[in-house]
C-alpha cells in the first residue's frame, strides 16, 4: 500500500507549479510548497504513510468540521442548523454578500467562513472555553495530548482577519450571532491554527468513518448520527466551490485547509490525511486533489 | 416490503396537507394530492409497490437526470461542463441571476433549469431529434416503449415558460447554448411532458445503481463511468436548493420533478421511485421527502 | 459662439483614440470613429453649428427619452411608474440581474434597457403602431418630416438583441409586461435604428427645455409638467452608470446613445445635440463626454 | 411667506401617521412624531419659520454632506473618489453586499452608510480630531458656536452599530480605508449625534446655496466648486434609494436623516431646514417629503 501512495505522489507532483502557497499571513507564505505528505488508516487500525507525512500543518478550515461537531454536541442538530444552513452554495469560502440581501436568514452551511463562525459562536462558554473545548475534543480524537496551536500564525490570522470580522459584526447585527463577537473570533482564529500532521487528519477522518468512535475505545465521544451529517456536508460542501465537481471527480467525503491540508472518510472504511501546501483557485490543495482522484480509482473508494 | 411500504406512507399520509400542488400550469394545478405512489427494484430484480404507484405523472425536473446523461454521451464530459458547471447552488431551481454578474461564465449545475437547458441544447439532433433520442433512451432504460409525452401538458409548459425563455436567450447572448433558442427550449417543454409511472422512475434508478446498465441486460446503453458522474450530481444538487439538507436527512441520491415525483439510487443496491403531487417550498414532493427519510432509515440505505 | 465650439472639439479631439466604437453589429462598427459633430440651438431660435454637425447617425438609446415620453402621455406618470422606478442604478445600462432577485419588482428606471422596454411596452398600439406613433412625435418635434429608421441596422439589432429579449420574457414572467414580446422588442430594436443629425437632436433637447413646446408654436405635444420628469430622470440616470459623476463634472440633464450621440438640456435656456461615435467603458461617448464638461464652464450651463 | 410655511405644514400633518419613528436606537424611538418645524433663509438673509422650528434633533446622514466637504478639502476631489465613487444606487442607505462581489472595488456614493464611513476615513487626523474638525466646520457654517452632539445618542449609536461596522471591516479588508477602523467609527458615531435645529440646517443649504461662503462673510470656508460637487451628488443620491422620484416629484437637491431631518438647497436661492421624525420606508422624512412638495410648487424652486 505505501508504494501505492508513493507512487501517487510522485504522479502528482508535477501539480505543485500549477498551484500557489496561501499568501494572505507570511507565516503561511512561508510553507515549503514541495511537501507531499498522506496518512491511511483503516478500520482494522492498520496505517500506511507515505511523504512528508510526519511535517506539521496549521488546520485551518479542517476545523470546521470539529467546530460543527462540537455545536451540534452542545445544542443539538436543530439548534445549530436554526442558525446556520445545510445547503451548499456556489460562492466562494470567503464571500458573505447574500447575508446582505433582503431576504436572507443565515449562512448557506456550516463549511464556509461565515458557517463556521456561527459554529463557534454556538460553542458553549467564553471565547476561551470554547476554544480549548475544541482543542481537547481533537486530543480527543486523535489521542494525541501534545497537539496545540501556533501562536504566531493566530496572531496573524487575528491581525489580518477583517473580512471575517466583517461577516461575524454583520451576523451579529442580524441576530444570528450572540455574545461578544471579538472573543468569538478570537476563538476561531485560533482553532484555525491549531496544529496537526497526517496522522491526526486521519484519524478525525476515521473517527468519522467509524461512526464517532475513537477505534477500539470503548466509549462513544458523541452521538453516531452526527457522523452521517458531518459526512453529507463534508460531501456537498467541504471542498468550497469546488466541492460538486469533487464529488464527481473524487467522490470521497472531505474537507480542505488553506494550510493545504485534506481530511477524508471513507465511510466504514478509512481515514485519509493529505498535506500539500500549494493550492488551487478554490483555495484546495491542488496537489491534494490530484492525489485524491488517483487514490479513489485505485483503491475504489468513491461512495458513488 | 410492501407492508414496510405501506405503514410507511401511511405515517407520512399527513404531509399532504402541508404541501401544495404544483399550480403554474392548470393540467398540473388539477393534480389529485392524496396520491401517494411507490415502487423499489434491487438488483435481484425484485420489485416492490405500494399504494398508487401505477399512476401516471409527467416526469418534469427528473428528466434533468436523462438529458445529462445523453449530453455526456454525445459530447463527454468535459465538453458538456464547459458549458455547465458542476457545483450546487443555494438558489432557487429557476433563478438565473448569477448569470447576469459581470463575472459569471456558466449555470452552476445541471439540475437547475438554466443548466438543464445547457444540457438539452447540447443533445445532438434538431430539436425534433433531440427529444426523440432523450424519449426514446427512456424506453430503453425502463424497458418501457410505451413512454410518451403529455401534449397538453408540453403546451402549457410552453406557454408559461417565459422565464426558461428568458434565461436561454441570456446563454445565447453569452455564447454558452447555440442553435435555434425556441427549438431547445421546445425540446426541454417536451423532455418536461413525458409521463412515466413510479415503476419507470424505479427502473431508472436501478439503471445508475448498475452502473448504466439495464438489468440483466448483455449491452450497456453508455459508459459505466457516467452513473458515477450523475449520482454525485444528484447527490450535491438533485433537490435543488434543499440538496444540502436532503443529504443529511435521507443521504440518498436523489432528484425531483415539480409534478411530485422522487427517483432514488442506491448505488449497486436499488432504484426507487416516488410519486406525490403535493410539494414543499423548493419544489421537492413534502410527502416524498418524509418517506424517503423513514425508508432510509428503515432500511439502512443512507450512503454516508 | 462657433468659434467656442470649434475650439473645445479639437481640444477634445484627442479623446477619440481613448474610446472604442460600438461593435456589437456590425453597422455600428464601421461607424467612423473621427467624425465630431454638434449643435446648440437657444430659446431664441439661434443655432449654432460646429464639426460634422449634419452626419446622422442612430439615435440609440437617446429614443429612451422619447419612448418614456410618450408612454406618460397614453398612460400617466402613475401607470408608467407603477411598472418602472424612478430610481438611478450603479449598474451597467444591460444589466437586469436585480429583476431575477426575489424581492424585485421593477426595473430601476426608464435609462436602462429593462425600464426602456416597459416603456415601449406601455406605448398604446401593435408593435408596428407604436413604433409609428414614436416616429411621428420625434419628426413633430424636430418639425423634421424625414427622418426615418435605418432597416439595415434595425435587423442587426433584432438579430443579435438576445439580451433584451431575455429581460423582456422575464418582465414578461414577472407581469411587468403585457402582450406579444416579440412585437414590442420589434417596436424597441426600431426606434433604436433611428436616424437623426445633430440639430435634430438639439431640437429635442430644446423641446424639453421649453417645457415640451417647440419653439415658437402655439399648441404644446404634450403637458409641460412631462418635460419636468424627464429631464430629472436624465440628470439622475442619463448617462448610465456614469450618471452621478457626469452630473458633477457637467451638470447638464443628458442622454446618450450606443451610436455615440448625447442629448442634452439646459432647463429654459438651451437644447444640444452632440455627435461622436468612440465610446467610454460605460457606453457614453468619450469625445462627447470631454466636451461637454468644457461646454458647461464655458458657457456656465451646470444647473448645480 | 410664514404663513404659507405654516399652510403647508398643516396639509401635510396628516402624513404623521403614515410614517414611524425610526426605532434601533432607543433615544430615537422616543422623539415626539407630531414635531414639525421648518426654517427658510435666503440670499438677502431673511429667515422664515415655521412649527417647531426651535427643536433640537440628531443631524444623522446630513452630516455626511459636512464629512464629504471636509473629505475633499483635506484630499481633493480626486483622491476621496478614488475611495468613493459618484454613482447613485438603486440599494438602501445601508446595504453593502455590491461590495462583496468579486468585481467591486468602492461604494457607489458618499451617501450611504459605507460611502460616508470612507469620507470619514479620509478626513485628517486621529478619531477624535475628525470629529473635533468636523464640528468645528459645522459651528462655522452655521455661526453657531454652540453646536455639540449628543452623547446618549452616539453611544447608542456606537453600541448598535454593528453593520455599519461590518461594512467598515470588510473595506478595511479590500483596503478602501486604512486606519483604526474603530476610532473612524467612532468619529462617525459621534458626527451622526450632532444636535441641530431647522436654522442650523437652513444655513448649511444657503452656504451651499451661496458656492460655499457663509452669507456676507468675506472669507471663503472652501474652494467653491465643492458645493457644485455636493449639489449634484445630493441631487442624485441624497435621498437614498427615493432620490431619483425626489428629483422628480420635488425637484430641489436635499439630504435626509434618520431622526426626521432634510437639508435642502436651491442653487443661488435659498437654504432649507425640515424637520418631522417620522419617516417612511426609504428612512426620509415622510411629512418632510410632502412639505419639500408642495414647497417646490408653491415657490417655483424645483430645478428641473
Amino acid at each position: 500500500m505505501e508504494n501505492i501512495l508513493e507512487t501517487i505522489i510522485e504522479k502528482n507532483r508535477y501539480l505543485v507549479n500549477k498551484g500557489k502557497v496561501a499568501d494572505y499571513i507570511p507565516a503561511l507564505a512561508e510553507a515549503n510548497p514541495n511537501y507531499i505528505g498522506i496518512c491511511l488508516m483503516d478500520m482494522e487500525g492498520n496505517i500506511y504513510k507515505a511523504g512528508d507525512y510526519d511535517k506539521k500543518f496549521t488546520i485551518q478550515s479542517i476545523s470546521k468540521v470539529i467546530s460543527l461537531m462540537l455545536a451540534i454536541m452542545d445544542n443539538g442538530e436543530e439548534k445549530v442548523f436554526n442558525k446556520v444552513d445545510y445547503e451548499p452554495t456556489d460562492e466562494p469560502f470567503n464571500s458573505f454578500y447574500k447575508l446582505d440581501l433582503p431576504h436572507s436568514i443565515k449562512p448557506s452551511n456550516p463549511m464556509i467562513n461565515a458557517g463556521a463562525i456561527v459554529a463557534t459562536s454556538l460553542i458553549k462558554g467564553s471565547g476561551e472555553e470554547k476554544f480549548n473545548r475544541l482543542l481537547n475534543l481533537i486530543r480527543k480524537i486523535t489521542e494525541n495530548p501534545n497537539i496545540t496551536y501556533n501562536e504566531e500564525i493566530y496572531l496573524s490570522e487575528k491581525d489580518t482577519g477583517d473580512k471575517n470580522r466583517a461577516m461575524a459584526y454583520l451576523m451579529k447585527n442580524m441576530g444570528i450571532i450572540e455574545g461578544n463577537v471579538e472573543a468569538i473570533l478570537d476563538s476561531y482564529f485560533k482553532q484555525c491554527a491549531i496544529e496537526v500532521d497526517c496522522l491526526d487528519i486521519a484519524k478525525i477522518g476515521l473517527f468519522l468513518a467509524n461512526r464517532c468512535r475513537v477505534l477500539n475505545s470503548e466509549t462513544s465521544l458523541c452521538d453516531e448520527n452526527i457522523s452521517s451529517i458531518i459526512t453529507a456536508i463534508m460531501t456537498t460542501s467541504g471542498m468550497y466551490n469546488f466541492s460538486g465537481e469533487y464529488a464527481v471527480k473524487v467522490g470521497i467525503p472531505s474537507k480542505s485547509g488553506v494550510a493545504g491540508g485534506i481530511l477524508a472518510t471513507v465511510p466504514k472504511k478509512m481515514g485519509i490525511g493529505l498535506f500539500c501546501p500549494a493550492l488551487d483557485q478554490y483555495g484546495n490543495s491542488i496537489v491534494g486533489y490530484g492525489i485524491m482522484k488517483d487514490l479513489s480509482k485505485e483503491l475504489k473508494l468513491s461512495i458513488f
